[in-house]
């Protein structure tokens, strides 16, 4: 059954446990409790899940921003509001926990609007995932970046950790994280190709939604056939891989952005795309 | 069937769409549309996957090179050629049309024969698939590579590049080239890993036939096997892929080249391969 | 059936085929026969193999050490011993060597125990696979690590490195080191993601020794869990992933561990783990 996406006006949309603000096609999402450096509750998981799952739907929204209020991206599940209740309750319970949040993951994962993270500052623990889960990234010299789930007792395979962090800065490195809990240094994040730039924190968000922006001049729809293959081709062979672009491939070649691009081209003019 | 490999002389062979030299063992496919940088047509397209197809039967070819004429790799599918076509096809046609395209990667990865890419200049759309199939890949530092099927209104699913790209370059980073088609510069393709070195433009070709040259000196038929197993283990299991590879290794081990190079150990000389 | 582990008492276990010493949690395991710089044999495979698989019933080792005698990590099959040997074997005896040296690493990967290889010297065959079989990899600057399995006239594909390398340094890396047997530079092998630090060369085994020693402080049941996620989610969807990781996070939040880590956070303590 598909949604009613006239449901959702992301002009009037005022979710509870983050900021979202609109412009043009572009979704920003702050998560804003700074002064405990924007850490997630149950809600706030919850809200994101609900939303992303939401954002299937939503036209209007062609690219989504994330970051964090007051210098810092997010410090994780919350230890007085998630850790602390969850030391008491039964494996129920639990599991009902960690779907959920790995739920997140595969909201963010299969939205067709591709999320640009902007991170200054703390970026552990779930906060860190949220980040490994978006599309692009762009820290600053100051980002700390943490999968830290081992230091309270847990293991490093968390919201999907273990299967996407080793294919986005190589098996060795992530292990090294996953296991000790370290700190990545944004020089670091940087040459492993964890972020995609560094920039200075004045400027971070508005880089992100400066290619949140220039993603919306593209092609709309075909970047949501790049974010869905991205995805579905994660584990299949070489040949099976082609054959799936084959079939994605000629279905955005029957979409007027293409012929867009070849009539501007022939007129030596730019393309202006419409996402269809 | 088997095919009649000699019916195949890779000294008089003379393809209509491209250039072939052939020295020694060593095949060099030379793109030659260079007032235009080498674009591909649907004809050298589907030349170059019979040429392919057709190489795992021809014992006298051990190691293949690609480049392109006059400074540049290959400027992708020619606009005129092939874009404006396609924009009428229907959906039939366009599904032919992006099998045959992705049927050269497959082709590629399935020759026996190493294929090392000479790059110099410009290096996009199925250009750089091109580049990202092969196995080897020297740049020079001013070639510059993109991924831009996103610029003509398609998605970055093109040839397997969602599958393939990031397992080269790290998943974050290929999501930023596909997503957008920016330039890859030569310093950051290789800092990244896609290419092994860069040299200057008037040694790349050099470089690439020296390293054709020097795979012919090693034992042919195994490195056949290690093409096998790049390729074949791609989605396997760890466990999986260790088998595999018990079963590949144990092959080798009753070719001669494997008896060849012990007895030269023993007697403290260079071993001589013979591919067999 | 569950072995006795009690009858595997790390503080007396005497291997015939390479060095063991325990301290604390820790057991630093050494090749030694530095003459010809560490070389595996028949023997020493088989034992190493027994002992990784014994490893999962031994509780009171908690992480891995390895290293070898004199300056080098491992000279690879020794050729007297196993190369000239399997150029006499029949099919079924090659396919016993090469499943046994597979059953090698698959142990490496099975054991819960984090394995943390200090490498210094030369690394090549089969003490490039144990390097790359490891969890943590430390080098020194005069580190050589070589896949030179094709200069013995075999294919790159031993025991899994066709699966493994690419995953840790890339896939366009990993065939070059793979078709040509070259040595990769500890420059290299950092820059690449292979080594996880480069350090004195009279400090690698410490530098080994203390990672293993703070692993060791830290939850070590999750870190087991750590790194069978990293292996069971080798080829799995990103969506099966975050399943198998919600269920196996859940199993975490069930340990002691988790709680002391609450409960110091709460009293403004360092959480003291139990590894339950």
């Amino acid at each position: 059954m598909i949604r009613d996406a006239n449901r959702f006006d992301p002009g009037q949309y005022q979710p509870e446990h983050f900021l979202w603000s609109y412009s043009e096609g572009v979704a920003t999402i702050t998560l804003n409790i700074p002064e405990r450096k924007n850490p997630l509750t149950f809600q706030s998981y919850a809200e994101l899940r609900d939303l992303f799952r939401d954002l299937v739907y939503v036209d209007d929204v062609k690219a989504v921003v994330i970051t964090g209020a007051g210098d810092n991206f997010c410090s994780g599940g919350d230890v007085h509001d998630i850790i602390g209740p969850l030391t008491k309750m039964d494996m129920r319970g639990l599991l009902d926990f960690t779907r959920m949040t790995g739920d997140l993951v595969k909201a963010m994962r299969a939205c067709p609007q591709p999320i640009i993270a902007a991170i200054d500052g703390i970026c552990v623990g779930a906060g860190a995932i949220i980040a490994m889960s978006s599309d692009f990234r762009y820290g600053t010299e100051r980002t700390k970046t943490g999968f830290l789930f081992t230091r309270v007792g847990l293991a490093g395979c968390d919201m999907g950790a273990c299967a996407i962090l080793p294919r986005i800065i190589g098996q060795g490195r992530a292990a090294d994280l996953l296991y000790t809990g370290r700190m990545m240094s944004a020089e670091e994040g940087e040459r492993w190709g964890f972020f995609n730039r560094l920039v200075a924190p004045e400027e971070v968000l508005q880089t992100a939604e400066d290619m949140a922006h220039s993603l919306l001049k593209g092609p709309t729809f075909a970047h949501g056939i790049t974010k869905t293959m991205l995805h579905q081709e994660w584990n299949m062979s070489i040949d099976q891989a082609i054959e799936a672009e084959a079939q994605a491939q000629a279905i955005c070649m029957q979409t007027e952005d293409f012929t867009r691009a070849y009539n501007a081209f022939v007129a030596k003019q730019k393309p202006v795309f419409e996402g269809n």
